[in-house]
């Protein structure tokens, strides 16, 4: 049962030999690698709004814009520097790789923790923003918002355990879609308003307020738009999947990108300063625009069914990229081995799994709030490209190669913008959470570093040296002890004990006497059976076996000679149903795994099979 | 960490020895082992009246008086069957013995299964009860119902754990306390509406309804009210722990009880009758009671409180009983082995764990409510107490001692008579819970037997006979084969190695190759080390590792002679800190554990303790 469900979910296991990369062109390439960086833009103009609408009132739409050019300007300074990033890293230039190549292994750390901190975040924000979508269309469906996020989630945990490719051209479809749909959105909407003389309605009272614009506010506001810019970095880790040559379309799809986000963006800001969107917790601003831009028609679920499908692609683009980022620090050994395996069809799976029980944990502790989840956000995404631009200027000037002070000058505006940032979104959303990932990161390059040590350690006590060949061993040399525990004396015990006397003459059977009777019982068969080898009863007044037994073995291994092995020979019957296992004290296991931990001893299982 | 919290509340190891029973005289005997039997009467009167206000109103009290007038001649008949049981059965006459001794082994375990149903739902119903009282007293609480019903439960748990022994003269107090406030409740009552002519106030309208008595509705009430007789044989199966003379003894106590609980019964009722209370999920009846009685004052309060403690204590004779028929039921081997086992404090840990776990699954599914987990409940007793009946009537007629024509009549009349209560619990019960127990029993049943029959088939596949003595081992007959599982080429792997040189000249290191480039390093390093001793890779190409291993095994397997073993000798590496196993993959484990389900292969663990 339990297998076929899997099988059936997760299909059949593939050979590693059918690991291939699809690799796409610059029109395919373009959707697929930037529905992350697309799609932020469908909550960052409301979270622009979020900020400034309770305190300033009417007056935010204005600063929203201003806010949102400075946005654009950061964006391509940014797309300015990854240009550098793709020429140098045809393989692909996360910000784990960069900054660990050039700036050290802290560094890389502090990149690969935010990195992870991130991915999990886009998971549990995409899918909680492409639920909000959902509800905003379908009201009734409020209360079931969380169980909807989880549903998607898991949705997308077994795609990806499947095998869904992020190269896959399905991806690019709903992208293309969500554009023209939001840019037919933005014409129509201005044209409505500029060409047929429409009024917007109010749907939601602006607050009559009083506050004025102040620094704070305003580069709070830009704080909170900045998670418009997450996704950027996904096109420079995805060159090696454009088809030759992959440089230069990765390039020109960066740029294309850019004038997308451009383009979309600042129309939908524009639209939400003349329809005079107000951000609520029910309605989504993009919500409130499509409907009365289009009515409540065809155009309106359109626009919010491409909203929904595109940030719950996004979401996808975690599941992409983690379980990669890990296996890659899991190659270098700063986190569990584990994550290196392919599962049955190739991916990642024990990275696919724990993003999405963390996305999950993340969606019930934050009540599936985007609005909550985001100032965790944006820290981690500028600090990873802090550091990344910080290793390319670097680079340039330790390699001091040809022409390398101008793109030491991009690259170190690239970093010194992407730094201040960072330091505006962590002091201006400290208290709302960024904390949290300031508290993260320490902790999670600590935990990695120690990780590493312990590898280490663990491979150079393994390591042999040149000196150290197989010995030819000297049976004369050394004396064998067998001890062979024995709780009844039954056709088990007696297979064990054959065994156990084709390894040694010297054989001690050893009874941990729990009940009298039984012992008394077990003496007199021995007796009886007349195998001529001692037997040596220990009473344990509190019912315990392993200990006594434990306790014997250490004290002939004390009396035992340097070059002396001692061996433990366990009789275990075997039941082949499974609810018998259910029925039989599992001591021998237990005794196994306490000898384990503690002893420096050979352990012999001998399986005696119940035929049923 | 866990093991001083675990030290905390269960105590300190005892010693087998330490096993031993407080005696008790008549004057302890009668509250120790009455409190589940007097406690019921706490909710029997307003289970009656539950069946019968809905429908005939006022009329009501007056066939409540009837129907209790039944159950009380019911009561007396189980007195005097029970004092036959008791000069029988000095041990104690549980209903498992009784019907198993004289009517087999269906009958035992029927009522074996009854009976541990029965103790189930004494645990649920009477820690519902008991926080009934408590939420009668204080409604603030109602909406903590469950957590607090819980809660009693673990703390008992905890409890009998540590060793809380049902002889405790602790359980003695509460229980007179009751009585005498009970008693003095009644008294008061009456004597305020008699002598000092006050009138009741309706503090719950009974509702005016046209319904007439019906004998289906009779029969309904009587079936509700029987829960009145649960805890009767606690008597007859405590007899060892009296005092000598110690039949003599529980037959007094026995009788001493019926008159109790007659005019504890007889008394609430006829209270019921004169205050007109109303049953409501609420407020308990005895509260209604109290409060008019009483007012809301001192004494309010006391009776709340002994009737919480009373009925709690109730649950704790569960508590005692079902771990020790438990235990007896698995020594005959129908249920795990396991619940023979003394835990820490001697108690049958097992089985105080299961009836926990269980007794809260109920409480859970059925949202804490007395009245839903009643109908379950007096189906068992009553079965318990026929088949016990009929054992005994049984046993008179076949050994035809002396008197038994009148011992015989006497049992088998109680036997008809709870026969016959059964089947109009059974019928009247029926849709409201009663086929639930009608399901349950035929499963246990079923279960309990075919566990017997695995315990039967293994003893008999392990058993010696005479003949089958330890052969004189000749070395030059068999052959070895030892295999050595190889991943890389390490101290862990050599250690192993060497001890597999030790113990055959034919060894096999097999490889399974997952990743091409690991597989060439380990080729060239085993090269290189000129071992000497041939090394077999196989592909795997699904990346599983212990597919292949096991199929190479097989093979070798079926090419050995018949006289010829095959041993895995498997290195494995230990790391000594709790958090380096996340680290590791446990492959060795997985190949044990899948080994030893399989063939019939000695498997040798070679652990590398890793210093730290």
């Amino acid at each position: 049962m339990e297998f076929k469900l899997g099988r059936l979910l997760i299909g059949r296991t593939l050979k590693t030999e059918e690991l291939k990369d699809e690799k796409f062109n610059k029109f395919w390439g373009l959707p697929i690698l930037s529905s992350d960086a697309i799609s932020s833009v469908a909550y960052a103009g409301e979270e622009i709004l979020w900020v400034l609408v309770p305190i300033i009132g009417l007056m935010s739409y204005r600063y929203m814009f201003y806010a949102a050019l400075c946005i654009v300007f950061l964006m391509f300074m940014l797309v300015f520097s990854y240009r550098q990033t793709i020429d140098s890293y045809p393989n692909g230039g996360g910000a784990y790789i960069v900054a660990k190549e050039n700036l050290g292994t802290v560094p890389g750390l502090v990149a690969g923790g935010a990195l992870t901190i991130d991915y999990i975040l886009t998971v549990a924000v995409s899918t909680s923003a492409g639920t909000a979508a959902i509800t905003s269309t379908f009201p009734a469906l409020l209360t079931h918002k969380i169980s909807i996020t989880l549903g998607l989630i898991l949705l997308m945990t077994i795609g990806n355990l499947r095998g869904i490719r992020e190269s896959s051209k399905i991806f690019g479809i709903p992208t293309y879609f969500f554009m023209i749909s939001v840019l037919a959105m933005i014409v129509t909407g201005v044209v409505k308003v500029f060409v047929f003389g429409y009024t917007p309605q109010t749907l939601y009272e602006v607050p009559k307020v009083t506050g004025d614009i102040t620094i704070i506010l305003f580069l709070k506001a830009f704080a909170s738009g900045c998670t418009a810019l997450t996704g950027i970095e996904a096109v420079s880790n995805g060159i090696p999947s454009f088809k030759e040559p992959a440089q230069k379309n990765a390039k020109i799809v960066l740029g294309l990108l850019a004038s997308i986000v451009l383009m979309i963006f600042g129309g939908l800001s524009y639209l939400a300063t003349l329809y005079h969107a107000v951000p609520n917790s029910e309605v989504t601003v993009i919500a409130q625009i499509a409907a009365q831009v289009f009515g409540t028609g065809f155009m309106f679920y359109v626009i919010q069914a491409t909203t929904a499908i595109i940030l719950i692609m996004a979401a996808n683009t975690a599941f992409a990229g983690l379980p990669l980022l890990l296996a890659l620090m899991a190659k270098d050994g700063f986190v569990p081995r584990q994550f290196t395996k392919r599962g049955k069809r190739l991916g990642f799976s024990n990275g696919i799994i724990v993003l999405a029980v963390l996305a999950s944990i993340l969606v019930i502790l934050f009540r599936g709030d985007t609005h909550l989840l985001m100032p965790l956000y944006a820290v981690g995404v500028f600090v990873s490209f802090t550091l990344s631009q910080t290793g390319m200027f670097t680079k340039w000037v330790t390699e001091k190669k040809k022409g390398w002070r101008h793109k030491a000058f991009v690259n170190g505006l690239g970093a010194l913008v992407t730094f201040i940032t960072v330091i505006i979104i962590g002091v201006t959303k400290f208290f709302h959470g960024a904390w949290i990932v300031c508290i993260l990161i320490p902790i999670f390059v600590t935990t990695m570093l120690r990780i590493r040590a312990h590898y280490i350690h663990v491979a150079e006590q393994l390591r042999l040296t040149v000196y150290e060949r197989p010995k030819a061993v000297d049976l004369a040399e050394q004396k064998r002890y067998v001890i062979v525990p024995i709780d009844t004396l039954n056709k088990s015990f007696l297979k064990a004990l054959n065994y156990a006397r084709t390894m040694s003459e010297n054989i001690i059977v050893f009874h941990v006497s729990v009940d009298e009777e039984c012992t008394e019982k077990l003496l007199k068969k021995w007796e009886e059976y007349g195998v001529g080898i001692p037997i040596v009863v220990k009473k344990s007044p509190y019912r315990n076996i392993v200990g006594p037994l434990v306790k014997f073995i250490e004290s002939e291994e004390y009396a035992a000679g340097p070059m002396d092995t001692i061996t433990v020979v366990m009789p275990q019957f075997v039941v082949t149903k499974w609810w018998g296992n259910i029925l039989h004290n599992q001591t021998a296991l237990l005794v196994k795994t306490m000898l384990l931990r503690r002893r420096n001893i050979a352990m012999v299982t001998i399986p005696y099979i119940i035929e049923e």
